[in-house]
């Protein structure tokens, strides 16, 4: 395959600002794949680009460009960066701006390089995407060399992002994605599932969930089960249903994981 | 033009999930075009997939791979396949869940031969579209025969799918699809048209459609009007509005051709 | 890169009819780059398309064929159209109905040629796209010349399009587009930035926006704000938030620039 560039924004689909985006990107005299990753990501949400730029990214084979613009920062003094993520053999780039869309990627991909893109007076203020970082790719698609971008940056900015915690009583986490399904996907990694199976239950706000299974068909439809879902995470979810509105969860929503029932 | 993959699952547009399975194709070393056929089914929705992969795997061409991850059963006992349709000169490939998602373009298109796949143990229960049918897409691609794959099938599993029934009074049918226009499409096929203009109506639920035309546009705006669509049904639609609100339509609203009104 | 072919539709995203088109399209020997820029236009809006098309097709590498099918009169008597827009050096070709969706891409781009394109009379009377643009698509990328198209046309349908007026008491226009973000577009073109400034205030409805910034990051979240656009155009906006909500506004919703206050 030719090289792979992605595209994360929160233009929304269908709207002429992605149009220009690509139109720009195709300038490249090199062959390239074209992916869209969203564009739905909800308008000035860095966090919700976070998680779905570290979702996606290590899935991509290596050299992927991935192209992240959610940027209520646009146009002020924040930076914009071109980061490489990863190992040697296998690595992951990115052209954003430094607001913190890379927590997560960061979380599961180490920093080699990044640098920072110095912005040429003629850019539109708010567009860097479209007047900055496009042109930036068709150059790097084309051979320019990263090194030439800019001076080199050491570290990025990051979100805050929740952890779970140890307490006397066990283990408090917080629901931190729901996907299109409605299903749940808690901070609780896949290594708890042990004690998930000791305690018998997951507690999701006020609901104790007590159905644990390998995957979601194994129980009747509309049952509320807890799982290990497919990105490493406890999950809650509801067989064949949504548990966001069943279980009246939002993200923040408190789960907790008790060896001993009080 | 390079071979071509399509995708068509549930996930949501813009999902991460999407994401992972595109960036797992994209391993691929041969060149592909890979297209988005939609990642909005309605989640679970095996028939509203069925209708789609029937409707547009028609238009594409030969040795097209169509991944279809609708899959409600992931991780159950339900089959994984893989799948040929069509003519030894012109065919199409599918792989997916043996769920019914194939039933319409099984009807439109004769199964050449199909293949049990197998899953390995260390794919993600709640995930077979990026652990299991990606990796296989890729060795496909890279020109792994089919045969390898697994055990042959014979057939593959299909929904009950309506089909218009003769009555002594007349042709009775349903609304099978509502498009984003919302123009309901019937079950009654193109054939019917002499019938329909003989009779001069269409029922459809409590309504009578008295026009009959050749497209939209040749009745006024607002207009209820039947006509054969695009799909080689006939088609009830209102002009430049929307039937499934104006006439209170949704899937399965009986409709009705009478060649002679009672 | 290889040729850009784009679409531009109202059938919705993920709907069966955007499969069938881009399967017809795959048929093309000649590799070609296939990007949605919208098919999400809503039903029937020829307007809306022509924004997205003119704010779009600037972009686009040389070359780059637009197929729009935003299409209420399919299969009356309007016609189809080939046309070129640009300079012998730079140019966008286009394959639509002549109904006006190419309006403000002829305002930004002359015309250099055009052809009037004859329907087979084979082809659904619903469904053009599919049946005759695609097809003619695949005959361009493989090197049709479109001089064999049809006959030759001298201009094409073109909407009223509003535009700024100058009156006793200032510059009178209009919001003429809505993003997803909510900004909202007016007509008033950013050479009215100096008036802008001096005047220090932009009406909109019955409101006074008095804050003129270069970027949306310059004010405070929630604040109201004018400023040039990335389209050339004076915007108004929600640091933040949603403009069109906040004023209440939407498209038409008059815009005034007064030199002096009254």
């Amino acid at each position: 395959m030719p090289r792979v560039v992605t595209l994360t924004t929160d233009f929304g689909s269908g709207s002429g600002y992605v149009a220009e985006l690509k139109g720009r990107l195709l300038h490249a005299k090199t062959p390239f794949s074209l992916v869209d990753i969203s564009h739905d990501v909800p308008p000035h949400d860095i966090r919700a680009a976070a998680w779905l730029v570290g979702q996606g990214c290590p899935a991509f084979p290596s050299g992927t460009l991935h192209i992240v613009v959610v940027d209520p920062g646009v146009g002020t003094d924040r930076g914009l960066v071109w980061a490489r993520l990863g190992t040697p053999e296998w690595h992951q780039d990115f052209l954003c701006p430094d607001n913190g869309v890379l927590t997560l990627a960061l979380q599961r991909l180490p920093l080699i390089a990044a640098r920072r893109i110095t912005v040429p007076a003629e850019a539109a203020a708010t567009f860097h995407g479209r007047d900055v970082l496009a042109p930036i790719a068709v150059r790097l698609l084309d051979g320019l060399s990263p090194e030439s971008l800019g001076e080199p940056l050491h570290d990025l900015a990051r979100l805050h992002w929740p952890a779970p915690e140890e307490t006397p009583t066990g283990i408090q986490g917080e629901v931190i994605h729901i996907d299109a399904f409605g299903n749940l996907v808690t901070n609780l990694p896949a290594s708890l599932l042990p004690r998930l199976k000791a305690a018998g239950r997951l507690r999701l706000g006020p609901h104790e969930i007590t159905t644990i299974v390998r995957t979601y068909g194994e129980a009747a439809a509309g049952t509320a089960v807890a799982l290990v879902g497919s990105q490493g995470f406890i999950e809650a979810a509801i067989v064949e249903g949504r548990a966001d509105e069943r279980l009246n969860a939002r993200l923040g929503t408190p789960v907790a994981l008790n060896l001993f029932s009080l």
